[in-house]
């Protein structure tokens, strides 16, 4: 798991570990390129490797190889961003490509970036919700693995909407590590269609 | 009402007219810029006025010239697109402003244009839908009045997913031409706020 903040997705992935959700798993490793991530704490809170990689006045893929090096001790069959505020270089994609996922907080292709949550509720849209898709060398996309829609109210703030997105984040963002975990799934094109199994 | 196909969203329109759920609305006159279209039978077979003005060779402000003129002989409250293959001139959105609505095949701002709904499921999306739109001078981007969510199934084509879609197109235009022609609604900046009626 890398996080660079609270790691919301992060504890909601560990607990559905801990509780069985997602057979056979185990979080092997948090970093987090921010010292003070509350993330971090959480982790070793519940027993769980966590490392501070400072990114501070790195070059994007100087800082990869420090993280990508940390994962290669730990061979994870999975990496999953949650919160990671840094756009991944070619490089680090390269080393895991197919294994990255992601969690953005909007319906993608709609409102990538930053503060998607503000900018559905300021573009008008009548729904919104979120999104875990594999990582690739662009910004939030990459292919759709599952989405969630959540309704946007008329009484909505920035605030109000994220946290109602954030209960459906937890949610898909399990299912699809359980998903990809399992290997049930194929891709064609963009579009990841659900299989029975590994083949 | 402005179509230029079978005008499949016109007659659901014209259904609720007449089963009284837009309650004193009257669809006053059918404007086809294609001879052809299927939807002006479909107009003339319910009584209802249909007149093509042809666009073909037409310059788009010169052409819209014709249309608001006829229009403003039975000045309407709501200028209604459906399925109407041309975007309007800065010239028409400026004699109808706030007063012209449309309906798009996607949860926009995804897939604004042509073919949304094979847009939808080549991006690999696992929802898409229909928004209800005020009608300006950008593409597809006018305030969003109403949005309806169709998820987007695995074996779906682009055909079983526009028929899916087309089913919520017809629901949802007419409960957005009845707030919009009650005036039960507010905007601001972007968004359309639903309010108990005119104040």
């Amino acid at each position: 798991m890398l996080l660079s903040g609270r790691g919301s997705n992060f504890v909601a992935l560990a607990e559905s570990v801990a509780a069985g959700r997602i057979p056979n798993a185990e979080i092997v490793l948090v970093v987090s390129n921010r010292e003070n991530a509350p993330g971090l704490e959480r982790a070793r809170e519940r027993g769980i490797a966590a490392r501070v990689i400072p990114s501070k006045g790195l070059e994007r893929e100087a800082y990869d190889r420090m993280v990508v090096a940390a994962l290669e001790e730990v061979k994870p069959e999975l990496v999953c961003l949650a919160g990671y505020m840094r756009l991944l270089s070619p490089y680090f994609v390269e080393q895991f490509r197919g294994k990255i996922l992601n969690i953005h907080p909007s319906l993608l292709p709609a409102f990538p970036g930053l503060e998607a949550q503000r900018q559905a509720l300021e573009h008008g849209v009548k729904f919104s919700g979120c999104t875990v898709h594999f990582v690739d060398e662009t910004l939030d996309a990459g292919a759709i693995v599952m989405q969630a829609v959540v309704p946007v109210r008329d009484a909505d703030t920035p605030e109000s909407l994220a946290e109602r997105i954030l209960d459906e984040e937890h949610r898909i963002y399990s299912e699809a590590a359980r998903i990809v975990l399992e290997g049930r799934y194929r891709i064609e094109g963009r579009r990841v269609i659900l299989t029975s199994g590994k083949a």
